[in-house]
Parts: structure tokens; C-alpha cells; sequence
């Protein structure tokens, strides 16, 4: 199904034109190039042709051996990672990162955040000077001398603008939402929030036209300032939802324990962000990247359904103790089991988590967090899932 | 099953003593009579004897025709609204009001809101001078000829203050949360919040002291300031819920869909909030009263259940046009076959809501409140639904 939109190609051209780029092409990646594809074809300020940057790879197509970019160029259609979906015409597959990436104004990072390091320093030399970013990633990095978690949009930042030829730095911003890729591609309504910072150019909101950039009349784009809430809040909800897949895997427990979960982790995760970051604000936590992504996530997602398997598979085998070496044992078991090769990010960003907050003597301020974490890799017994909820915690700033 | 507690009565007495007395005895009445009655055992400035005002009914019981009220005081136990659970044996259940009600110091009321003038002229005699309420009543009343909404806190306050015996006015608070009374009467971890501007007394903060009478440890409570935030919350989510019915009633939406109606609506909820009340605060909608209740009632609940009945025989009905009468017969037919002689709030809370915001010019600035008003009421098709969310809204005020 293509979502071509109907409205005629702007007449107006102000400011300078814009020349994007999606690098990466997986699952979310192909599903955002419809929107981004079909808003370049639209408006007057985006050159028509948007650059697809594809990790090549040879797949089987029809029973031949085909490159997947090829396919992709042929067929419109990302076979592997987007199947049934047909993506805009001026989307341009390109295997070749510099090719892709040339002259472009604005890069859409899309990609697994350990690949990026490598990648940037090829990108930096080929974009145009004005260029600026959004990332789609989900995670977040942690700087280990200073005890403290970084974002990767302020990753990005620092090692694009580092020995540029740009005369300015480069600013990145975020794109999170409740955006399960497959229902963005079938154009089921959702929303999504765009945060950055851009600098106005010649009068014009940069701001405003990166968000035209991605809405769409099915696809609806909020901007706020506040990168970093966003940008947390797609990283944290994962952890939160291990929590509510416990809850769900404990028959006992119902849908009040439940949303007390979400709304305890919700004010874990702000009290998080203004812990670490500035220029938080509360009311980005009611955008579609707060409290609306964390919805989606505890309630459908993966990390939820693989915590609710472990618990039951805990509760199952009815033993008074676990070691920290069979509960990694066991998420590596539901991941093979129930991911079909898909990695887990909750559990992995739960430790991260942890690890920060307990080398900074934080961790009675975030008790659902801590819970979350000592019934995944420690010897906690999932019930304790509720001591999280239960016990009173408060904000702190560092 | 019985949660009393273990701590001893606490021996330090200070301030006035508290005479509690619950009007109302139906499902969540008795649920909360459950912490009452153990905090009221417990705590050295609460009388232990709690009365439950008993709208007396002649129940079968055992073979025997018995009175409701007779039955509750030897078992100890709401066979007919809450069975099965037992209450605290210093629960009193009382089917004579002023004798329920004399010399209470805090009432709390949980009946159907439309019995409220006439007790409250026969409670108002016979209270402390000091008495103060709490509302756990889900709804709200009109005042039509000024065209706005009236709390019922509010409408509680003004007939217990006009010709009564004390020289203070009547204050009165509210309880509101993600409470399924079932579930919190069976001891599973919830949050409520509890909000109250109540003046203290002999330097006692009387608020804090309200908030004590209800906590437990499977049930806690957090205090905030803004009355109106929280009550107007537990009546608007029941509209919401009817929108995230209509969502699940159709097949072709999804998670992202449901998450973002959710979103909007409780942007709606505040919004709604502001335009008519004072003191509103965001923050409110963070606590247990705004989201957390609002996703229990639009993942779970009745008015959620019923709405998917509603979407699901229109969508099979296949006829384009639905009138007025055919709505109303619709939504009669289903709470008949679905709620087993209870009524569903949330269509009722929607055509008020909806008279207000269209005698004051207000509807678009809720668009998502509109859709579900025309849907339900009007000939809007349910596909419409989504409308609500893509609009934008903006918040406005009076």
C-alpha cells in the first residue's frame, strides 16, 4: 500500500533547498521514507529524489540472488525489512554511504547506534556545511569517567562537528513517538514528536520545516524544544516495560497495579531526565514521545512480552533462589525463543541504567527502576515487582 | 479476605478526635471502607467505630429474606455489593442517615450523585461543627443557566455550608484513581490521589492527617492541591474511553492509534480543566486521578467494553446512515446485554460535556470529545474516530 497524498508539489520556494538523506533502511527506516518521501515530492523547499542509505546485503528475491538495494530501486518495496509495502518512488536505495549522504541539508539517522561512530566521520566529509540531523535511534550512551548517561543526539553532535568544514556545529534533534513501524507503514493514525533546536536560516523556522518534513495527514508531528525528554523517554520506556510484562506475568496482580506501574515510571523517567540533562520539561512527557510511546510499549512491544515470559517461567519453576547467571540464562532463552533474532533493548539499557545511578548513590530515588533491574539480573523474587510502586520516591538534581 | 493490619493502635493522641462516617454502601463504598476501618483502628485520633450509612434493601440471604444492613453487621461482609470479602469488624452498617452521621468530623461520600441534595439537607444537621467531606463520586453537574460545569465537591460544599450550625463553610476534597473497586478490595498494590485544601486545625494539617485515613500499604495515596484537576479527570476519562472503544471496534486500527487517542484525550481532560476552573495544574494529570485512571478506564472498564459493542455492531450493520434514535437505541440495547443493570457514565458525562462546549462556541477546541459526542449521538460514521486525534487543538480560556 503506497500513501501517495494527493496535494500538488508546493509553487513557493523560500530559503535554501533541502537535499535529504535516511541513513539506515530497516524496519522503521523504510517505514518513515514513505512520509519523508512523499513530503519531498510535495513541497517546494525539498529537492524530489531523498537518498536512501542501504547496508548492503544479497538476499533472495523470487529465487534469484539479488543486492537489496537493487531491489528496492526496482521494486520500490524493501523486501526484506518492510515487506507488502510500497515505498515512494523517490526514495533512492544507495549502498554507497558517501553518494548518499552528498550535499545533503538534513540526515535521517535510522540505524543500530554502535554502528554510527565509523560511519560519521565518512558522512562529515561529503554533507553540505548548512547540514543538520534528526535521529530516530533508541538507546542512549553512557560516559564512564564522568558517571553519566549521554544522549546520542549529543554523540552525533560532537563527532560530526569535531574537525568539520562546516563553520557552524552540527545540531541534531530527535524524532520518538508510540510509532510501531508496521502501523506507521499501513498509515494507521499516530503521532509522533519532533524535538531540535535548529537555528532559524534567512528568516525561515528550521524547526517547523523539518517537522513538514515528516507530517503527514495519518502521521502527526508535534514540535517541542526539550531533545533530551524525548530522547530519554525512547530509551527508558523499555526498561519500564520489563515492569509491566511482570506485572502482567503475576495472575495475582490486575489493571490498577498496572497503571500505578506506568505512572511510577513515568515519574521515573522525568525524574531521570532532570537529574542528567537541562531544559527538561513536564509537559514533553505528555507528547506522543512520553506518555503515549511508554503506553504502546507496556502494553503491546517486545520488551513486555518478554519480561511476562520470565516471569512466568520464574514463578513456574518455583525455586526460592535465582543466580545472577540463570536469570541472564533465561532472557537469553525467551530472546532466541520469542525474538526471531531481534535483540532485546530493555535489558540492556536497564543495566546501563542501573550501573549510572548506582555509581552516583541514586538508586533509592528510582525504586521501580532499582526493583526492575535486582529481579532481572539478581536474586530478587519477581513479586517484589510491586515494592517498586509502593515505595515513595522523589526527585533529585544533582 | 480480611487485609487488617498488624500495627498496633498508635498511642500518641493529638488535635481533635475523628469520627468518620461513610455514605454510601455499594461496590467501591465498601471497598474503601476496607482501609477506613483498619486505618480507624489503628490511628490514636481516629474513634474506632466507623459507620456506614446502608440504603436499607431487604436482600435473600441464606434461603432467608434479610436486611442488607443486618446481614453486613454479623458477617461483616456486603453479601450483595462486594461478596465474598470480609470488611473490618468495626465497620458499623447503619441504615438510619442522621444516626450514621452524628457528630461525624469527616464524611465521605460514595452514592450515586443524583441522591446527594436531599440526604445532605438531613447530614448537615446533625455533623461536628468542624465536619469536613470527601467526594468519591464520578461525575459532574451542569449549572445550565450559566452555561458551565459545576464540580460536585463544589455543589456538596454550597448546600452543606447554606443555613448550617457551623460558623466555618464546608470544605470538601476528593478521592480519585485508578481504582477498580474489586481489585483494590482484594488487597492488589494501587495508588489513589487524594485532593483537599482543607485549613488546619490546632496546627495539625488536616490534609495530611485526611490522606492517613485512607493510605495503606496495597493502597497509596498521594495529596495534591488541585480539586478540580483530579474530579473533573474521573469524570471526563469515561468519555475518553468510549473513543478508545470505538479504536478496538475497529480492526483495521491498532496500538499507535489507541495510544495516541489516549494522548490527545487527556490534553483534552486538562484542557477542559483550565477553560472552567482555576488552579489547575499539569502536574495533577501526572498523578494517579489523570493518567493512571484514564488508562485503566480506556483498557479495561465498562464504558471502554461498551463502545467496542457500539463501533462493532455499526461496522457489521454496514448501513451509511445511523440517526439520532437509532444511536440512543443502540447504546440501550448494549448496556442492557453488557452491564447487567448498571448504567454507563460515560455517554452521560459526553452529552453534557458536549452542551457546555457547544452553548459556549467551544467545540473546536475539542475535537477528539466532539467526534466521539457525533459518533455516539449524531449521524457521525465510526470511522470518523480518528478525526479527533489529527486535529489540531489547542488549549483555551474563558
Amino acid at each position: 500500500m503506497c500513501l501517495a497524498t494527493t496535494s500538488p508539489r508546493t509553487s513557493v520556494t523560500t530559503g535554501p533547498m533541502e537535499k535529504v538523506c535516511i541513513i539506515g533502511s530497516g524496519n522503521w527506516g523504510s517505514a518513515i521514507s514513505i512520509m519523508i518521501g512523499n513530503n519531498a515530492n510535495r513541497l517546494a523547499f525539498c529537492e524530489s529524489q531523498v537518498n536512501m542509505w542501504v547496508f548492503e546485503e544479497t538476499i533472495t528475491h523470487r529465487g534469484e540472488s539479488r543486492k537489496l538495494s537493487e531491489v528496492i530501486n526496482e521494486e520500490h518495496e524493501n523486501v526484506k525489512y518492510l515487506p507488502n509495502i510500497k515505498l515512494p518512488s523517490n526514495i533512492h536505495a544507495e549502498p554507497d554511504l558517501e553518494e548518499a549522504c552528498r550535499d545533503a541539508t538534513l540526515l535521517i539517522f535510522v540505524l543500530p547506534h554502535q554502528f554510527l561512530p565509523p560511519l560519521l566521520e565518512k558522512v562529515k566529509k561529503v554533507i553540505d556545511p548548512s547540514c543538520r540531523g534528526i535521529s530516530l535511534i533508541k538507546g542512549m550512551d553512557f560516559d564512564a569517567s564522568n558517571k553519566k548517561p549521554v544522549l546520542i543526539s549529543q554523540s552525533i553532535e560532537e563527532i560530526m562537528s569535531k574537525n568539520s568544514n562546516s563553520p557552524h556545529p552540527f545540531s541534531c534533534g530527535v524524532l520518538m513517538g508510540a510509532n510501531v513501524a508496521d502501523e506507521v507503514a499501513k498509515g494507521q493514525i499516530c503521532e509522533s514528536t519532533l524535538a531540535s533546536n535548529f537555528d532559524p536560516v534567512q528568516g525561515i523556522d528550521m524547526n517547523e520545516r523539518t517537522r513538514q518534513i515528516f507530517d503527514s495527514p495519518s502521521f502527526r508531528v508535534q514540535h517541542v524544544k526539550d531533545v533530551a525528554g524525548a530522547e530519554v523517554s525512547g530509551a527508558l520506556k523499555n526498561v519500564i516495560a520489563l515492569g509491566a510484562g511482570m506485572i502482567d506475568g503475576l495472575d495475582h496482580l490486575g489493571g490498577n497495579t498496572k497503571a500505578a506501574l506506568l505512572r511510577v515510571g513515568l515519574k521515573e523517567m522525568i525524574s531521570f531526565c532532570r537529574t542528567f540533562f537541562d531544559g527538561v520539561r513536564d509537559d514533553t512527557f505528555l507528547e506522543s514521545c512520553g506518555m503515549a510511546d511508554l503506553i504502546t510499549t507496556c502494553y503491546g512491544g517486545r520488551n513486555r512480552k518478554c519480561a511476562e515470559a520470565f516471569t512466568r517461567r520464574r514463578v513456574a519453576a518455583n525455586k526460592s533462589q535465582w543466580d545472577a547467571e540463570e536469570c541472564e540464562d533465561l532472557w537469553q532463552n525467551i530472546e532466541a525463543e520469542l525474538l526471531n533474532g531481534q535483540k532485546l533493548q530493555g535489558t540492556l539499557a536497564c543495566k546501563e541504567v542501573y550501573m549510572v545511578l548506582e555509581s552516583r548513590g541514586l538508586l533509592d530515588h528510582f525504586p521501580l527502576i532499582r526493583q526492575i533491574y535486582e529481579i532481572s539480573f539478581q536474586c530478587s523474587p519477581v513479586e517484589r515487582i510491586v515494592d517498586g510502586i509502593t515505595v515513595n520516591n522523589s526527585v533529585c538534581r544533582l
